[in-house]
């Protein structure tokens, strides 16, 4: 069932630790097969050296197990809601990659400093707000979910310009058009993250890059006249 | 003597530099028998690349060598007394890993400012005061343990819902049920120690996180209800 | 065509990689054949681990692909007008190095903090100004080498006593006499602002090396009493 | 001639790329033969990958070449000042190892701000002064040894006890009885000023270890009554 879809967000999700983005078993990543509306996701708690492309669990957009013999992510509930709200994604990650995360407990958008930030993400990764008691008693990860759209709708982002977000006092979810796509995403924040954090040592007070060079940059890489790279 | 105990301390002694918490000589674990109240624990400055298995000593809780050539680690009255005074203690680890010791140096608790923290230290991880003079003079090590138990007693902390402590200008030691989740919580330690850093860099007056989410995040691998992971 | 100048700018790009300067695609090495004119470019977005010498592109000053069946570098014209303002130069590095980055996106030159800095770049690296909307409308990759050789001009720096930049919001350009030592300096250059961010923690007001040390260390190595190293 | 320390200087300087202390040829190791008075230093400018236990040449203290085809390091007469004044010294190493120059270029001593460091140093890591212009202009790296010396005088420091030294604007120095232990007090510098930066992110008025904290290490690993490791 689904042996492609497994077999890519299998290749995702080990990218993870090859990238230096994972500790132990603290990330997942998930895709979506928009034809049937089934989902590919890691395991829960499975270690990155023992995970198997058949330990993958195949789980329905309302959250049911449709196959597999273990328990999918945890955070499950989280992609689905977003899988559900953006119908332009076709891969999630979340990890807890240390620079994103020390943006993410200061509950502080990462600014679009640079080019390298503008190449993908158009304009401040979010950072979504705390979760209430209420919402967090109600049903925690799919709240976190609902804060991610709610973030997004209030703040009018379109989710393929902006394919992250950083969670308050928890860390990044990063998404793509596949799984494999979301990983690069994942990188990219993490990368940036970084960047960031480094310009925060130089001058805690910089300011972020110009609106016509974050246009600029991100237009030559993804608008409709983008001249980056290969025809493809 | 205890071969089975030894080969367990072994391994996670040897996952201390493979995981990068070690420098030379500079750090050790240990694990103890509970039945026979014994501790097998790493020698005294051997480096790790000619460490063997039939290097480690075995002591008694009233530290006395009952088997080794060598000496056993300088902190081994340290472990003696965490073992003592905390039953539900396996395994512990001493290191100097450098995020973590940071933090030692600089004198204060790790705040919890997010799930990656609170997913395995239920609250701050504690910062133990400096030693007297009198205390350091009468018997260091062993106060070393005295002064950790007494920040716990004080503050009404389970060392297994804070499964680790910073000392005052020195450094961390983390435990667990046995050696290998006593390292298993330094690697977290160090992890978490490093975000913390992190989040200082972007916002030196980060505020900690809302106590509704380290609630929801221990307890959602820690608790009567944990969901995490797959079923045992 | 070249082949002996494709193999040393596939080396070179090869280095970036290597040296940790780069993640995905993001950087290029250029070389010069000073007699035909022609410049010798990576590709535009292929990945390291897929460059193969024959997938190098060639391009005249006039940027007119002269071969190869991919599209050069998208900074392509950055590398062109450099080479055409400063005709010492012989290769040309552009990265997104993460320390770099960071000075560039706080918009400050990396100040001559010390010896390491002065054995190689004789005096702070500059930092050039954003170009202005008008100037990103009409040709962005050109303009941005046409406020690299105005910054040049206006602080009347040698290119070879400077060899590199870091552009505003953006990241470094670094050259040499060929490509082999332009990707030399990027790694230098790097190295000097992880430097100097370290200082900056230590203390961020901390005063750049007084004059009389900057010259002699740069002259131990550069100057025509040269000393460092062997007798070539 | 003096085949056997050749090969410790050999080792000892191939130990610097091995701990990640150099980039490129920053940084030389020398050793010295106290009955001969010869010292056997690395060659200036010469790669670590090309080194050969043959290409290290040997220098009398009074900077007469003895042996070896190629120019001896350019900071040799730095070494060669300090085994003549210290004479426990059999081996110096000199590099510009990434956060002992930050704090270099910073000018400030490393505070002894906990016990990895009192375990070596007893007391902070000294930062030595400028050159004056005249004393650079004389003879800068014979004075680059005059001013460490000085700095020792002046502050009445035990060279066996302080193992090092950084420079201004410049970076570390570190010797032991032989190279292999100098090295090893270079990479304990190198991870003692990444502590302690460290400990300025967190809190940058953090205060240094109290002195009976300071003593009681410095003294179990090296005092008369040492109690560190195995006895030998």
């Amino acid at each position: 069932m689904l042996e492609q879809l497994k077999q890519v967000v299998y290749d995702a999700n080990m990218e993870l630790p090859r990238r230096g983005l994972v500790t132990y078993t603290w990330g997942n990543v998930s895709g979506i097969d928009r034809e049937s509306g089934l989902v590919v996701i890691k395991p829960s708690g499975v270690s990155y050296e023992d995970l198997k492309p058949e330990d993958l669990v195949v789980v329905s957009l309302d959250n049911k197990v449709i196959e597999g013999k273990l328990n999918p992510s945890s955070d499950t509930k989280t992609h689905l809601e977003l899988y559900k709200a953006f119908p332009q994604l076709g891969g999630i990650v979340h990890t807890h990659s240390p620079y994103a995360v020390g943006w993410a407990q200061a509950g502080e958008d990462i600014p679009c400093y640079g080019t390298t930030h503008a190449d993908y993400f158009y304009g401040p990764v979010p950072c979504a707000r705390h979760l209430t008691p209420a919402e967090l008693d109600e049903d925690y990860e799919k709240n976190t979910g609902t804060v991610i759209i709610e973030e997004f709708t209030k703040r009018q982002l379109d989710p393929v310009a902006v394919p992250g977000v950083i969670c308050h006092s928890h860390g990044p979810f990063a998404w793509g058009k596949n799984a494999k796509q979301a990983v690069y995403h994942a990188v990219v924040l993490e990368e940036v993250a970084k960047m960031a954090a480094f310009t925060r040592i130089v001058n805690p007070n910089a300011a972020p890059a110009p609106q016509h060079v974050v246009n600029k940059h991100y237009m030559r890489k993804h608008g409709p006249n983008a001249y980056y790279g290969q025809k493809k």
